[in-house]
């Protein structure tokens, strides 16, 4: 195979790695996923498109989305059901962020920004619901028991993952392990699905299947990893949340772990006071980077990161190298390239 | 035809009508329900089935589930899905109970009290999503795409169904008309759904499917007015809630539109103060009901209860009046029967 698998990789340092390629190639594509999100998000009840609009003008990359646009790409799928399929990944993630945004009274004293904020934590869980369910009316006129069978168990997946984060949340004791599995279930389950619906629509071998599925999962995971650094981040500004976020909710992500796994005993008590009794000061946050710093564990969770993304990378090798491979080769460095 | 319809509504009054005769006929299925429910609600992360046990173990009289078994069986279906169909049905009752008890802060200061105070708002929405992904799994092991098309088309309209219960709370501008677009959707539409799925089961015509829609929706109906008497009720204690809920949190129902809408100038101050603004003070829940009691908002909430009640008796005389038929007529009139 003449390509070099991780060429994207070390380009990502001097040229910038962008969506744009990936972009152009499922633009029409793309544009018909947005038309459909917004068709099929009205309701004679207006607090439901309302909301839904909110969520869905205000955001995001559509990662996801594009994930099942390219791979049935990748998979010479010529129907149009990836266009329904996509929106339907759409919806569940809003739903998810939706019922993200639910918060417990506790933690509304401690002043978390969000979008329930306006409507309330009833409509948030109530239109999240929504969403979801018209999620699964689009899978239902897609009609293929094969990929219900998918999103369903990635809806349960990720449910469960959201359970274990709250689980985990405060508590010092969880491991990188716990943390991985954790972020497979709740970010990298529904990246995994978006892209193993491809190969199905493409009706590709169980081998094409496996390696897209893979590739979802691995990409899910560097995401998600990138996404816990830049939630300490430094110069960037990190899409949709605020620097802080994650420290002032007391989630424990990957560089926590790390921090605290390396912290001296001094350490490992400002971060039971902090993350553990959420018992937060002014220039706690600054310390908690600085510790970062200190032993590395923004970079080592990036470099994790990078494994994954050159994970995901390797599992395409197994399709021939066309435009739209390589443009999800570029994804995955532009995913790790965010918190460069 | 040789069936008085509305015997057993006269004899409700009499003879105790119950849910012996039904539970009787289906009592295996129901066992095997329950033990579908358990296994299928087991998860390795524990908070799942504990907060789920909590739910579907302290509770109810799984009509919705029956309806399914009941309607298989009346369609002679002999197979086995109906046992996971009702399983599913309960799954996603749970899951709407769940995220019913997700409340806002101002909510909470009212003192309203539900299983989210042991587990907090967020494990409810997420243990709720995860309850609903596993009825989608469930339906899909099933693999009706018509049976998947009734029930993602019921979730849907569930959940829009209370987002315009939201939008109602405290608006006494709520006509009856309104309320009842509430209901059907929030309440009556699982109802509904439950029960065409046992026409679909057993493969039959679309008039037989439609009559049993019909029935589920119409005792759908009949079962919310009949709770919302309860909730201002007398001698009865009410499953799961106390008397008086509705009241503190503001929601509009049958009684509350028509005492305010025959309320005098002074009578309407209080209902927009009490419900209105929730501004309620010791000996406001006496007064309301007495209002009631002086406009005969109960009774008359009855009767229309009765109404839907014999409507769902009606729709099911295009079926052989074998024991079951005769077990479904007596639970409407079992539903009605809990508040007289």
């Amino acid at each position: 195979m003449s390509v070099k698998p991780h060429q994207w990789m070390d380009d990502a340092q001097n040229s910038k790695p962008s969506l744009s390629s990936l972009l152009t190639l499922v633009e029409e594509d793309l544009k018909a996923v947005n038309e459909l999100v917004i068709k099929r998000m009205q309701n004679p009840v207006e607090l439901i498109p309302e909301l839904a609009r909110h969520l869905i003008a205000s955001g995001g990359k559509r990662i996801r989305p594009l994930l099942t646009l390219a791979s049935a790409r990748l998979c010479t799928y010529e129907g149009s059901h990836h266009i329904t399929l996509a929106a339907c990944v759409e919806f569940i993630h809003s739903a998810t962020l939706l019922h993200d945004d639910v918060i417990d009274e506790s933690s509304m004293r401690r002043g978390v920004v969000s979008a329930h904020e306006i409507w309330g934590n009833q409509a948030s869980v109530l239109v999240g619901d929504f969403l979801f369910s018209r999620a699964f009316q689009l899978m239902v006129e897609v009609g293929s028991l094969d990929i219900l069978s998918i999103l369903s168990n990635a809806s349960a997946t990720i449910a469960q993952g959201e359970v274990l984060q709250l689980l985990t949340s405060q508590n010092l004791e969880t491991t990188h392990e716990k943390y991985l599995q954790v972020i497979s279930s709740k970010t990298a389950k529904l990246f995994e699905a978006a892209a193993e619906i491809g190969a199905v629509l493409g009706k590709r071998t169980d081998q094409e299947r496996e390696a897209l599925a893979s590739f979802g999962r691995n990409i899910g995971i560097a995401f998600q990893l990138v996404d816990d650094v830049l939630d300490y981040g430094t110069h960037k500004i990190k899409f949709g949340k605020n620097v802080g976020d994650d420290f002032k909710e007391g989630k424990i992500t990957l560089p926590v772990v790390w921090a605290f796994e390396h912290g001296s005993i001094e350490e490992k008590k400002f971060w039971q006071r902090t993350l553990g009794d959420l018992n937060q000061k002014e220039g706690d946050l600054n310390q908690a980077i600085a510790y970062m710093m200190k032993h590395k564990a923004l970079e080592k969770t990036l470099e994790s990161a990078g494994t994954y993304a050159r994970e995901a990378q390797n599992q395409l090798q197994i399709f021939p190298l066309t435009p739209v491979r390589a443009a999800l080769e570029e994804l995955t460095c532009f995913v790790v390239s965010q918190a460069l």
